[in-house]
């Protein structure tokens, strides 16, 4: 062999093993819908940490709790939020046993796709339209109808089912951290009951371990079956400073990471990473959407997920802010097929 | 060798393959405390039933959930729950900060042990005693009050801390069902934030999975630390009828074995077991307090766990009942030492 067939032999050699390291930590990434950009890093610093034994930074697995906002944090809210998808589809449905919605703000509304007059029903329309669809059933009648519901409704731009428009790189976070002793909980405004029936199919968080908004239940005996009779009346509204109710109450302990993407979220972000007596690692995360052409584009002034205070907390705070654009390489699960 | 030694070394091996068989059953034998009655029989047969794979009663390990109500099923709740206990020796430590409390019921009656006028002052009362001792501070605050007393509280007939009145067959039963898949909960009637600071070591069952009666909290922002303030306002009744919903509410899914003690876990227990939607291998169980001597009894007639309705339903609904006096060996772990 002559040198130069040897110097190409080795550059082959070489070539070979740098295209395998990279084959390798390709393989075993475990955030591959993320770019190299400071987001990623930094998750990957904090679960090193927490999770070395003997380092000070070191943290058990039981406290290994990490919370997770829905709307806009592990799925799309824009341009509504899919519950109000839901109720919207439910009066539609309805209507035929109910013909005085016809005549009856804020159904009337709804049947008419006038969107304008039922926006103009503020909170109070938006409160009776949910009582109207979440309750007067039994809870077992309710994880039906959601089931059913979300198996065949699509989303208006994408023509998807709501549930494959969940964040692929949040899918891998979720991953990660589980694969590192963390429990995973969603902590949303959302209902309770609206999200457990498919959170441990699509974001593998079973029931026990979603936290959300709830109506008040009443149980009966009914001709020898037990029901839980669901009243149209609230029982808790986990959102803003609820979330910090709504996580000890279930949880009963502090997360020690929490991530969000609005308003709603900045007092889960606070209770989770803030205090004097609130000591080791913590770790903050803002997913901000400004990714106009693959998801959408908001912040400061828009009716769902607005961020505003939070994304100036996050700044002081230290807490990560994702830039969908430039930090997200995929978005949804589906680019990937 | 001749044949009397011949028959002797036979006789001495048989024994010592029996010794060895008993022992080795002695060791795996997962409910060492219960006799080998029929509650022992029928929690047996129901574990082996539901976790045999390809079997019409397997149930899957996620929806393995077991509830537990917790006074007087796993620890004692005679001669008074001991989140009564807990009140009055608050009353008396905090009394000097609270001179009113000399001239005002129900703080009077208990800082002169008049438990006459305490029990008579009913419901309100209570409530009154529980609010003064239990809301107007941090939660954190109140966990490390709660870590405190328990720590040094001892009850008034066995002279030992309550957490060392725990049912050493339910200790047994406990680690038992989580070797065989099943998630342990605690759904009891006493405060969530009075359990959650000792369940984990005395129970195994994590906070998480602690289901209780809860006052409100106030999520705030006090010089840069984010607090939890306790309301002197009901947020949860977990007693009864409340049973259910707070189940419904936390794990959000329907337990497949109910554990209690009393009427307050009649709606538990027909929840769990009852019902023509609620398909599957079901169990439930009463602990029957009859054993004076070495514990309590009591059932239809007592203030605390009182066991009337409950008791027949076990009839009806072939709930086991255990009988405290022929179906436990032991009652305490403290005898085992």
């Amino acid at each position: 062999m002559h040198a130069f067939s040897r110097l190409v032999g080795g550059a082959f050699i070489g070539l070979c093993a740098f295209l395998a390291a990279a084959l390798a930590q390709a393989q075993t990434d475990p955030l591959p819908s993320w770019n190299d950009t400071g987001p990623k890093a930094a998750i990957v610093a904090f679960v090193e940490k927490v999770t070395k034994a003997g380092s000070p930074d070191f943290v058990a697995e039981p406290d290994r709790i990490a919370v997770f906002d829905n709307d806009g944090t592990l799925w799309v809210e824009h341009p509504m939020y899919t519950q109000l998808a839901f109720a919207l589809d439910r009066v539609k449905s309805e209507a035929p046993s109910h013909p005085e919605w016809k005549e009856t703000q804020p159904f009337k509304a709804v049947l008419e796709d006038d969107m304008k007059t039922l926006a103009a029903g503020g909170e109070k329309g938006l409160v009776e339209l949910i009582m109207a669809t979440h309750a007067g059933m039994t809870s077992e009648e309710f994880q039906k109808i959601v089931t059913d519901w979300i198996a065949t409704a699509r989303d208006g731009r994408f023509k998807r089912p709501y549930t494959e428009l969940v964040y692929q790189p949040m899918l891998e976070l979720l991953a990660y951290l589980r694969a590192n002793g963390f429990k995973t909980f969603i902590a949303s405004g959302g209902g309770i009951e609206f999200m457990r029936p498919w959170t441990e199919k699509v974001y593998g968080v079973p029931a026990e371990q979603v936290i959300g908004s709830s109506i008040k239940t009443q149980f009966e005996m009914k001709d020898g079956t037990p029901t839980l009779f669901r009243l149209p009346e609230v029982n808790f509204i986990d959102d803003k400073a609820g979330k910090p109710s709504g996580i000890n109450e279930q949880i009963g302990r502090r997360p020690i990471a929490a991530f969000g993407n609005s308003d709603g979220d900045l007092e889960m972000l606070q209770w989770t990473t803030l205090g004097s007596g609130n000591a080791g690692p913590r770790f903050g995360l803002i997913v901000h959407h400004n990714d106009a052409e693959r998801e959408y584009a908001y912040d400061r002034n828009t009716e769902f997920g607005k961020l505003d205070e939070a994304l100036d907390a996050a700044a002081v705070n230290n807490w990560t802010v994702v830039d969908m654009k430039t930090d997200w390489k995929t978005i949804f699960p589906f680019e990937l097929k």
